[in-house]
């Protein structure tokens, strides 16, 4: 059965995604069981297990290369504009655990430009503001400070800018209306930035001045500019990145998890705001508790049980139980929102102690480059 | 009666320019009298007197301005791809004396980032190395060290960064389209580019926390740049520049000054190649002595009567004489050429000292943000 029309671009996610179409229409290839099989802890990694990160490209060659003894770096990235929530998270929490499984040094990106260029409304203040705060959700997630640095585009812009440069001149007006949809009303920054974008995908290699393997972990939503970037690699001497894609969690009221209203569940969000939002979650229920008991309920399309899935219910047997008792009506959706908060509340309370502690270690994790 | 069909864009000058058509394709307003008056010392100023530089916008504002004791600053540059000849230097030279009569502050913007997006057969390593080499000619033109900073887009991209991304913002593919003639196989690059080249003329507003006149004399195949940055400087809360236009001094063998062959003649020129230069020059001379006597020749078409016009005859009655004695086949192209050797030979002389001086003096002239 198709599902209805659905947009994934960098900047707009819109309708019923259909993940499996979409790796036909990006040209990517899924995680197969055998490719999991190469990843050291796949299987107690929940991620990769349930499928959330379900995509890839070139992953099989930077295993085979790891086999080797050829280590590669990691490099994932944030547009500051709004506050961080759960679904930002995801990709973050499985960055880290790339970062333990592999040993691997990351770059993470903050794309303040981007954010700037592509919204309307935003000051240089506002990103500004976003990225300070995003960053503390990042240092928050725990990434080993001796091998993450965390990139600023307008911060650390030299050591990115003649790495753009080149990118840059290797694409087109054409290629960029072609993958990202732009027309003569965009602005000439926006056209540009897929070039500041790409630049991280091989500072590495520009700074040990020899050819280092790079693995993008990043939603899905994300892969156009990585296409962009691995186009123009080959020409430029370096590796072609890999990339490992996930799918996005979605919000509360269905859909992708929006960066506003009430539809996400933000780290700076108290207590009393998360239960509110969770209590009021759409779900896969029906409409009276009769119905729900004699027919159940449909956990596929409840945001309620996503939450557990993408992260909040690592017990796969547990998981499983959910499902079921929805699916049978044995489980009502007030009690199951009720258990999903009694998992949120701590997760959230770990994670804002965390956050706060960041707020000393800003500069453990900050880029430096030769000249700084 | 009309010239011939020309183009003048900053990458491309074609055809034979009537620069009286430019200032009305361009919308910008002739100097006239009664500004030059108005202008300390313009009477002394051979480019002005002489109407080199002709064209202007908003120069009466500030000159206004400037009357009432609120003092701007200079902004200049030059696309390093090439070493660096006498038609580059004109505006230099100009920008210097301003720089004099006005005791003004100047950036000096070097624009490695243009030359590599636009030339394809230019590296970084060629761009950086031109930028080092014009960096020398650029200095040995006698600026004030206390009061001029050379810019190096590449080098200083972090101070111009978030000035280019506030105006690339405001600029549409469309706008750059219709100024620059961009189409769809344009490099993403060369689209940004003009964002760049705009942040100087808001920089020293964005160091001093208030807004500054900035004055840009410059070749008139350089206003669509600056056209840009006027059409967004007051949405973003600056002043608009103000301009000052310069004629391109026509090369040896007629046409623009070009950047290759034996058209120009360059500061890394011997003596020996620059005598072969002149000698070897088109001029406006007839096919025979004979003819020439009787009929006298052409000094407005000729090149080498404007190396005299444009530089190297700074009295005027002996300018004046020179066109005479050509007109009426009292002078011959080869006295002419001689005589003109006679000039450049010991200007270039000077030029080569002050350019071997330079290279200990870079550092005096070098850009520092507050972050260096």
């Amino acid at each position: 059965m198709p599902k209805e029309e659905f947009k994934v671009t960098p900047w707009e996610v819109k309708g019923e995604i259909d993940y499996d179409r979409l790796v036909e229409k990006f040209g990517t290839s899924h995680i197969t069981p055998e490719l999991l099989s190469r990843m050291p802890g796949a299987d107690e990694n929940l991620f990769l297990r349930r499928g959330i990160f379900y995509s890839h490209r070139d992953l099989d060659w930077l295993l085979d290369n790891y086999r080797r003894g050829r280590h590669f770096y990691l490099y994932t990235g944030r547009g500051p504009s709004s506050s961080t929530h759960l679904g930002h998270m995801i990709p973050w929490i499985f960055t880290r655990q790339l970062q333990v499984m592999f040993d691997a040094k990351l770059y993470f990106q903050m794309t303040d430009d981007e954010k700037f260029l592509f919204k309307d409304q935003l000051t240089l203040e506002d990103t500004s503001r976003a990225t300070y705060d995003n960053m503390l959700d990042i240092i928050a997630v725990g990434f080993d400070p001796s091998k993450t640095k965390i990139i600023v585009d307008t911060r650390d812009i030299k050591s990115l800018y003649t790495i753009a440069l080149r990118v840059a001149k290797r694409v087109t007006f054409s290629t960029a209306k072609a993958v990202f949809g732009f027309n003569n009303s965009t602005n000439i920054g926006s056209i540009f930035y897929t070039a500041i974008q790409s630049a991280p995908a091989f500072i590495e290699s520009e700074m040990e001045g020899t050819n280092v393997p790079c693995l993008i972990p990043c939603g899905i939503d994300q892969d156009p500019h990585f296409r962009v970037t691995r186009d123009v690699a080959p020409a430029l001497g370096y590796y072609k990145p890999a990339l490992i894609h996930g799918k996005m969690l979605p919000g509360l009221s269905g859909g992708k998890m929006s960066s506003t209203g009430d539809a996400a569940l933000y780290t700076t969000d108290s207590d009393a705001q998360i239960r509110k939002k969770i209590m009021n979650a759409f779900t896969g229920g029906r409409s009276t508790v009769e119905e729900q008991r004699k027919l159940g309920a449909n956990p596929d399309i409840c945001p309620v049980f996503h939450h557990y899935e993408f992260l909040l219910e690592p017990d796969d047997s547990k998981l499983k139980k959910t499902y079921a008792d929805c699916r049978s009506g044995a489980l009502l959706c007030g009690e199951c929102k009720l258990n999903l908060l009694s998992k949120v509340l701590p997760f959230m309370q770990k994670h804002r102690d965390n956050r706060e502690k960041a707020k000393e270690r800003l500069d453990e994790f900050m880029f430096r480059s030769g000249d700084d």
